[in-house]
């Protein structure tokens, strides 16, 4: 059996490179903290929802060096000591977050590692691997829930998922409000539901459709989904499903539903509804498949296709047209200083010092449409400033500000244990709801405003005068 | 530690399911073929380069049900028979394949499964999961091959990668043509070259960047690249880096090179060339990196960019902008009989039969641009059809023919040890040097012809018309 390890060596080389300086030179232990956030909304969305969270606290809690993990690295030429050291490693930093379903924007931070040198610079490609791939799906599942209704919605993805990632993104999409997933490992591992229907290969596989139909309802007669698209919807699958399911009632059972995979889903589907109906089977769901995303669900469900459970793949799983979140991670304090990274472009400037972020929040509960960065004890400012453009500012003295940022594990630890699946998915659910519906659309959204504090602006600057300055 | 097992449970419900249905019905062992095949290049491409059969041929092997997945089937109700049956299951089939790193066709058979309609039914999932992903990233890494010649590239993209989805990119990319990869673990699993530099956060840990240099110098003396592009590039990094590179020359040591990661990268290497040169450092090399790929890096060179090295990330391991190939499996033989899929559109029709898949070649060994399809036993034909149009036709008589399926796997065991990565590398290199350039570039490459034989096609036609016709 093949595994894949997230064990020490899941990171990229160059993170056991400068440990190993750290190491030399004595700094390993200096304290330091970093800040995870991305920078645009993938797939012109309006917002984002964070997910992976606790995948990654699980990992965070246990994350060792292998005995595969050493004997690799002593090929790599790293030095005995700190080959020793690294098999006494483990994470015993903090880590502040967001919580897992939040909605959230750009260049806030979302998470925040607080911890040794070492340990908060060896996990970062661990953390984005994780928090930048979960996040991306959880938001693509979530425009296809906004659009979906209270349809049921299902991940088809794992033959069209980036190998062992379509595991994650089974979870990510139930995060973000799919019902179930076909993926039998990730329910296992996640509790969730699992979900199918049959294959084309099952049909073909006997000499006739009808057979098949009717093998198939002797096995699992309280769960059968018949896929009549195998040789012609209307004038084959259809009209032996109904046959089947007419014989299913006269020994007491009912077929659960029909499955749809190619052709024009919404003219099917409508035919497909009429034709059950008449012949008193309204019981049974019309389940759709094929190529699916949000806005094909969005328009089938517009010019009324009576379709009940879409199954998504392939542009669930992998995010398509944006298959990556460009989220990063940043040194923000460093030996007890705050940390800046400069740039050709003011939009890769690195917000410096440990901040907290607040959410301006209207009386009736609802998203004001602002979050403000703040440094950490910073009393809470009435006004906020664009971080790139400070002439840009915005008063928000008059809102409830709730801080995003919350710790969720300390020494290692986790100080509470991870919410279920569905809990997470009803949080991300609740929090949807209350983001004003301009933020939801998919075309030209409205633009969510992140605003710094004056203190974080002129920390900032002042740090960045000293390095254009040369005083550093 | 986290793991993801490749297990039974890795698999869509259905399979299960309709296993059951084989299990009670009494037809698990009635014999079966399934094949391999993709109907559309990504990316706009030319050719697909096929990898991950090495992958999967390790996990077949192997395949069962863990403890794990057996307590979860409990739960979902399948019967206890099914279930004692799935606890001894093993994968006892044969596959027949083109090689890894072969370079592959739309509507050709690239894979055949033989064996029970059980275990070929299981391995669906997995086996497109395995191959839909690394056969699209080890093209996407091929087409930056051919654009980058001789100069080294790098993956660097685990941090934007589909969780452990970026291990199997990080294989296929060195299939695909690239040197080494950051991703230690893969590194280590696959016997491959680990890359990596040094982070901006790295630089910024320190007071200043020069003295971070040397932090580094003096750790890393015989593998240096600095990172030069933290503050300002021209006027910071790379004096700095010079400086340090000289002192380094004093101890005998030769800095490795730069990195640069922001800003105009042809602009920057060719000052920073210059400056190095003019220094005495030509030794020095220079590594580019920021969201680059093929259209980028040919790009750059297209301009005279003297950069030696390219480390690309997101692009590379997400496939981007197609992040799929949209392979399928596909049910060619039960029972003793060919089967077919119909399908509203004739382009989704089905091959049935066992099939070869036969490549013309040219006197020179270059390939002809042409690939037949026949039944296995059938003699080689000297005129082949276009699957969907049939007045479309192509005399292949008088060039070679190259039997591109072979047998690799026997009742569950593999017939040779797998290639080592740089053997199929270079296989695939050697083979990708047989295509013509025409169908090699990225602007509407040529469109290589996958023919079947009269047979072929006549068998194909019985069959649909027998279902079209209801004698079924």
């Amino acid at each position: 059996m093949v595994q894949f390890s997230i064990s020490g060596s899941y990171t990229d080389l160059y993170e056991l490179t400068m440990g190993e300086v750290y190491f030399l030179e004595g700094r390993k232990d200096d304290p330091a903290n970093f800040d995870y956030f991305f920078r645009k909304i993938p797939n012109g969305g309006g917002y984002v929802l964070f997910s992976g969270l606790h995948d990654l606290l699980e990992i965070l809690e246990t994350l060792h060096f292998t005995d595969a993990d050493i004997a690799f690295l002593q090929k790599l030429h790293f030095r005995p000591a700190y080959i020793d050291f690294l098999r006494g490693f483990r994470f015993r930093g903090s880590v502040y977050s967001v919580q897992e379903g939040e909605v959230v924007f750009p260049n806030s931070p979302l998470l925040r590692v607080e911890g040794t040198l070492f340990e908060t610079q060896l996990v970062e490609t661990l953390l984005l691997n994780l928090l930048n791939f979960e996040s991306l799906i959880a938001t693509k599942a979530s425009r296809m829930r906004l659009v979906a209704g209270n349809r049921l919605l299902s991940d088809f993805g794992l033959r069209r998922a980036h190998g062992p990632g379509g595991v994650l993104a089974a979870r990510a999409a139930i995060v973000g409000g799919f019902d179930s997933t076909s993926n039998v490992y990730a329910a296992g591992l996640y509790q969730a539901e699992a979900a199918g229907t049959m294959a084309h290969s099952f049909v073909e596989s006997y000499d006739s459709e009808i057979e098949a139909f009717r093998a198939f309802a002797r096995s699992r007669p309280d769960n059968c989904i018949f896929l009549v698209d195998t040789y012609n919807t209307l004038q084959s699958g259809l009209p032996n499903a109904i046959i089947v399911a007419k014989e299913m009632e006269r020994e007491g059972h009912r077929a659960a539903g029909i499955r749809l995979d190619s052709g024009d889903l919404a003219w099917l589907s409508k035919n497909a509804r009429a034709l059950l109906d008449r012949e008193g089977l309204s019981y049974m769901k019309i389940v759709a498949s094929n190529q699916l995303d949000e806005y094909v669900i969005r328009s089938l469900l517009e010019q009324g296709a009576p379709i009940d459970i879409f199954g998504v793949g392939t542009r669930l799983v992998t995010g398509q047209p944006d298959a990556a979140l460009d989220g990063v991670y940043k040194l923000s304090m460093a030996a007890g200083k705050p940390r800046l990274k400069l740039s050709e472009s003011i939009q890769k400037l690195t917000l410096p010092g440990i901040k907290q972020v607040m959410r301006a929040m209207k009386e009736n509960g609802e998203f004001f449409g602002a979050d403000a960065i703040l440094l950490t004890g910073e009393e809470e400012p009435g006004m906020i400033y664009d971080p790139f453009e400070a002439d840009k500012s915005l008063a928000i003295g008059e809102y409830i500000r709730e801080p995003l940022l919350q710790k969720v594990m300390g020494e290692g630890k986790r100080l509470a244990p991870a919410p279920a699946l569905h809990e997470m998915a009803a949080y991300a659910s609740g929090r949807l709801a209350l983001l004003p519906q301009e933020y939801k659309r998919f075309e030209n959204p409205h633009q969510y405003k992140t605003g710094i504090s004056k203190k974080l602006m002129e920390l900032r600057n002042d740090l960045r005068d000293q390095h254009k300055t040369g005083k550093k």
